[in-house]
């Protein structure tokens, strides 16, 4: 017997709002971000779920996340939107420009958002199946500070920036979501709380060495090496230079706001129904990811899976049965219900 | 003594030209292929140079490859273009794709190229960094059948689709431009006529199965796994599924259509100075490789690079010393010129 307690993914939302609205945020806000954290949840990818809610009372406590932003257009193009945040929540802020990317693609066929002095932006999956839901092609970027090497330096250079690319399908949007790292952040702190020693090539140490110490791993190196960090730093151009809110940079020259919590995101969205019939763009769709699962498979693979396949067998199943959360996370969660005076939430059970 | 022959960036650039002209090119398309060509070799990213004269030559006495194609711009909104190829050389589309891009980028802040039955794209960066050199960030893809195994699979699934980003820079633009394979296609052929054995991780032999002998090593492995062969497989929607010319599923499905040699591309161009000061811009991105370049540096390592920074050393280099071909290239070359009744180009002498 597991001592995972089991979460309703209703209770999680509930739970996640009361905390956010305790710390100042507005109803409709406090939702719109519990439902980006649950949503994290419910589709698997817990190190973006309800275990970031301290992290973000902190930050809102500390000033970097602004809980009572006015967002602002601060421009506007035929096709594109700048949209200065204020320092919200990312998912307001990140909702927002993906809205505005999928406004301007409905009028001018490929719409661009962006959104500057955002915070922590959540999962970026979250936007782009919103926008591949209302029949768009959609990217996302978004730039936070150096978290990983960049390639040949002993030192965090760029960040594990993601990128999410999500289209129409069949029942379900194909969605890719990831970050540019070997691995994420999150992914070693699993490896060190857990003590499993990580393959080489993962990380490096506080000085900067190789490590496959979990205790030791600090920070995650680029994928593919040059490619990754590469991949990164223009990630970093696109998102915060256009924008002139620079993260990179001021943070290695420790500038008093490159210490800051910040980031910046993109959003672009391309309206496929523009360029033709967007019904068979969806059966292409289904038609490619048909023939790429059919390939054969290698010596101990059980089946070929495309990108946000197993978000999706994870969201339905845990949709109905519930999120577990293990007892670390309950415990730090119960602390902050505690210290906010907000009601803990209710469990379905034990798994 | 090396016994490459050397020879200079005009003189290449003719010698491509003429081969194009006589494969049935007009003068002004033979020239601007025979450019990108060269440029590539110039970058020093010669698996992309002139080395492929003679399987274009192939490709248009095939009739894969139009030599007197009629472009036509087959939709259009206020943000983007389409325009189908007529099967022409990539370079001519890809152009086409990229001004087009811009031209709308200027009117709408964001603008959208895209290239339906395109052939060989040659080398991504060479249109991005055209864009950054008007001062756009640009965002190009190409996709192109499977060459590359799909995460999982003991088979081709999906190709080493190339992305390159660039952005302008201080006195040159930034531009990354990478497959998302862990090596190029180009690479093995390298280790093989080497007899270099490979890394574990890059390659699978004819059967799927992973090798390290370079004679055996037949497709690319994706980087970082799940990671590249996703991002091959979205360029594929976004590129070829959004112009309704599929590549992966025909090619799978072995549709006689699917068997031979059919390209897209998309080009993306977003105006910097529609968001702010594009001088401002410029600095900023000068200021975010110095402070990366800055970094302490792993042991063993001399410099950090930035994306795009050894090219455009080599092409300094090259563009003053000249373009060293090996001689298996040289001889094929030979072999071609002669085939074609063309004047094998001259040289600078040997190197």
């Amino acid at each position: 017997m597991s001592e995972h307690r089991v979460v309703s993914a209703d209770a999680l939302r509930d739970f996640a709002a009361a905390v956010l609205a305790r710390a100042g945020l507005s109803a409709p806000h406090a939702a719109a971000v519990a439902d980006a954290l649950a949503w994290a949840n419910l589709r698997g990818v817990d190190t973006h779920g309800v275990t970031r809610l301290p992290r973000y009372v902190d930050l809102l406590q500390a000033g970097d996340m602004n809980p009572k932003p006015a967002l602002r257009v601060v421009g506007e193009t035929a096709a594109a939107v700048v949209i200065d945040a204020d320092r919200a929540p990312g998912p307001i802020a990140m909702t927002e420009a993906m809205a505005g990317a999928t406004r301007k693609a409905r009028a001018a066929g490929i719409g661009l958002g962006l959104a500057r002095a955002t915070t922590h932006t959540a999962a970026l999956g979250y936007y782009t199946i919103a926008a591949a839901r209302e029949g768009m092609a959609a990217i996302a970027l978004a730039a936070s500070w150096p978290n990983m090497a960049y390639h040949g330096a002993r030192a965090a250079g760029v960040s594990t920036s993601p990128i999410s690319i999500a289209v129409p399908g069949g029942r379900e949007p194909l969605v890719l979501d990831m970050g540019t790292g070997v691995v994420s952040v999150g992914r070693l702190t699993q490896a060190r709380k857990s003590g499993t020693p990580i393959p080489e090539g993962w990380a490096l140490d506080a000085e900067g060495r190789p490590t496959t110490d979990p205790q030791k791993a600090e920070l995650p190196l680029p994928m593919a090496g040059a490619k990754g960090s590469g991949l990164a730093l223009m990630i970093e151009c696109l998102t915060s230079l256009v924008v002139a809110n620079p993260l990179v940079s001021e943070f290695l020259e420790e500038t008093p706001l490159g210490l800051r919590h910040r980031q910046n995101g993109l959003a672009i969205a391309i309206d496929v129904s523009r360029f033709g019939d967007p019904a068979a763009f969806r059966r292409e769709v289904e038609r490619t990811v048909r023939a790429v699962k059919a390939l054969p498979r290698a010596d101990g693979v059980d089946e070929i899976l495309v990108p946000g396949e197993r978000g999706a067998r994870a969201y339905a199943q845990r949709t109905r049965d519930g999120v577990p959360i293990p007892p670390p996370v309950w415990k730090e969660l119960a602390a902050l219900a505690e210290r906010l005076g907000v009601a803990m939430m209710t469990t379905q059970g034990e798994s």
